[in-house]
């Protein structure tokens, strides 16, 4: 892609409202543009990245087998008085009536409507245990929707849904998501932890939030430090081995303020390792056994022929907030780095341009040519600015690598920067492989 | 993946609303389950089938230059107040009200959010032409919801708009749109006819609608057989040649109902060449000038520096209809066969299970570790049921090839059909090569 040609348009005066730095940068780098209060549109830019994030949670949630399907966005009130929330929801569901003046709502989650699907197809336990996700726009009508797409209305997110036939091998699905989601967080570059959370609307009575660290964050939490020593590589995808990740993390003090009380933070954590700081919640799993599934009737035959309500767990990853939660974190002294994983790019090549001298541009565009043959996805800055502009508009675009074409670069060596790195000089049959190694 | 694992729902018993084939086969086969009326989960196997043809239709999109943004589904009034529509849509649009008392509505299209969005980007002629797509969900609140996915209530739509600073420029957007849906239709395995339309709600004076011919098509059509001759492969993606297109095209008769002449058309089309019959739209493309950049002021500063309207069209292919429409197309004498590039997964491996004989299952197993590490999507067929079982179920789930594991398979030789023809035996390692040629 040409700069020129991109559809990005910069905001340069910032509303008042966008107080905290994801919200700043989304709109400076015109990533989304807002259509109504807490309503976006994601712009090119904004969108390459949002779509990178749902590919991996997608990939990881097929790993560990989850299965993906697609709910619609707008359910009848129906179930939702079956399972007894559709009074209890409260002003942040968005309730509707169509032109028949039947009683609809924006889905603001899916355990109801998931267990309808589950309860017209799955009767016996020979079909169990099953994970199901789906990815897709969930509205929740904020009373002050705030911090751009960290708290909005209308958000993007994953939620899965696990079924089993009793607690025990429930207890093994919601540990392969807590597994999924580690492995999740860190392909996007993040270290989330998980911490005992309370359950809220969702109900049940086990349940984690993941919470990556950014002062910016709305939850405080209070952990000891030596939680982030645990490294999820060291287990292996059976039960046995989740089941020692589980103790291992839920061994070390780690809650939001819900759960927190004081006299037990300072009797199981040492001095040095208390660690009291503000997070970003990017994950929430629950484990709820059968509070959807006795009211909506959902019974499998178990292996002696009577009836079960089958257990189930819900598990939510917020995809939209996730493109703010990076910016907290990886945005610092106003240079944007997106991790490679997720960046709108691969690599930026950046030629210093004048109205006489055309040839760095050129040179450019052979580059171009040649990493767009081995299938890089490059963006190249063709536009008519100086170079210390050209620097200044990047560190808000955030591409990892650049290769800037300017008097330093020769016939043979080109300038090759990883941000926040000196650059060095390389040959071009050389980019690809720093750009995956 | 083994279908033992696979969640899909076949449904027996169809209820009585279940008119068309498309709507009973994706009953039958677990692609679809109603949530409530007009409004559709998709299951994994349906889903499967419309993201690939999401990316068919995004592919061909990105082709021309169109790039891709995401808008949100919830919109404001305000907009369509500018515009002059609120009042004019009738009750098709969703219409809500949010906590605040705010009116809001289900976006039924999108020109006047688009408009909003390009009108504080885009200021000067050098940054056009534009073209900006996206594929989201929108409603419509039809009165009498029916035939499955292809007349419901809220459906998955790519919709595109282009900006032009004059007509002529614009008529070439238009073309190119055009030129795009042939190539994205044939992608499909469809065969789509061009028709002069009405322009309806969306406005402007030129307008086609792309129709498949189909006994079960809502639109009736009288058109020049001869149009089946013109080949889209002989035209290139440049202004003169696709001019030439156009006037190819509009040199046959070909329209529905709405513009339907009855003495032109016995003047234009000779006897042996009048065709009438039935089709289903797929795609509809809209040229309406300043119809919506008027009374939402957006202009761009011209070569005199003089403010023009922006000349706008809109353009747009219903993805989840597709989905049917393609069923109405393939679906014949209780045989379902998908076009490769949207089959659910790339073969199907069909071994003859018995309980005293695993041997073919195990075959089986082998294969699909093969294939699966030549990136091949398979499925296996690993349930106990006897062969004439599955091949019924086959027949509804449609994937186009089969590897068929029985007492004719030998050690080196492999049943390998494609479906309506005759299989044949052939070695492993030929199988990829079967799948893509």
């Amino acid at each position: 892609m040409f700069l020129s040609k991109l559809f990005l348009p910069i905001t340069k005066n910032l509303p008042s409202d966008a107080k905290i730095k994801s919200h700043q940068l989304m709109l400076r780098s015109g990533m989304i543009k807002q259509s109504s209060a807490g309503i976006y549109s994601w712009l090119p830019l904004g969108l390459k990245v949002m779509k990178k994030i749902e590919q991996v949670v997608r990939e990881e949630q097929n790993n560990i087998g989850a299965q993906e399907l697609l709910m619609p966005t707008i359910q009848s009130a129906e179930i939702w008085k079956e399972s007894g929330r559709y009074n209890d929801y409260g002003e942040e569901m968005l309730r509707i009536k169509d032109r028949q003046g039947r009683e609809m709502l924006y889905g603001p989650t899916n355990e109801e409507l998931i267990t309808d699907i589950f309860r017209s197809s799955i009767k016996s336990y020979k079909s169990l245990p099953q994970m199901l996700y789906h990815i897709q726009w969930k509205f929740r009508d904020e009373i002050r929707p705030r911090f751009g797409v960290m708290r909005c209305r209308e958000f993007f997110m994953k939620d899965a849904y696990s079924f089993d036939l009793d607690d025990t091998t429930a207890k093994a699905s919601y540990n392969k998501m807590f597994y999924s989601y580690l492995k999740t967080f860190k392909r996007l570059g993040l270290e989330a932890i998980p911490m005992a959370a309370d359950t809220g609307p969702i109900g049940g009575d086990l349940s984690h939030e993941f919470i990556i660290i950014a002062e910016t964050g709305e939850s405080k939490i209070y952990m000891d430090k030596s939680i982030f020593k645990i490294d999820i590589n060291n287990y292996t995808f059976n039960n046995s081995s989740l089941e020692k990740m589980i103790k291992d993390y839920s061994s070390l003090y780690a809650v939001t303020d819900d759960k927190f009380k004081k006299n037990e933070f300072e009797k199981k954590v040492t001095k040095e390792n208390q660690m009291i700081t503000k997070g970003i919640e990017v994950g929430h799993i629950f484990y709820f056994g059968d509070k959807y599934s006795k009211p909506l009737n959902c019974f499998v035959d178990n292996q002696d022929g009577k009836k079960n309500a089958v257990k189930m767990g819900s598990y939510g990853i917020g995809v939209s907030r996730l493109v703010g939660a990076i910016i907290e974190a990886k945005y610092e002294n106003e240079i944007m780095k997106w991790p490679r994983s997720v960046s709108p790019f691969d690599v930026v090549i950046i030629p210093s341009i004048s109205k006489n001298n055309k040839e760095n541009l050129s040179k450019s565009i052979k580059i171009y040519d040649n990493l767009k043959k081995q299938n890089i996805d490059v963006l190249l800055d063709d536009v008519d600015e100086n170079m210390s502009q050209k620097f200044k508009k990047h560190d808000l675009i955030g591409i990892p690598y650049q290769i800037i074409v300017g008097s330093k670069s020769t016939e043979n060596k080109i300038e090759f920067k990883e941000v926040n790195s000196e650059s060095s000089f390389i040959d071009l049959k050389d980019i690809k492989s720093k750009l995956i190694s």
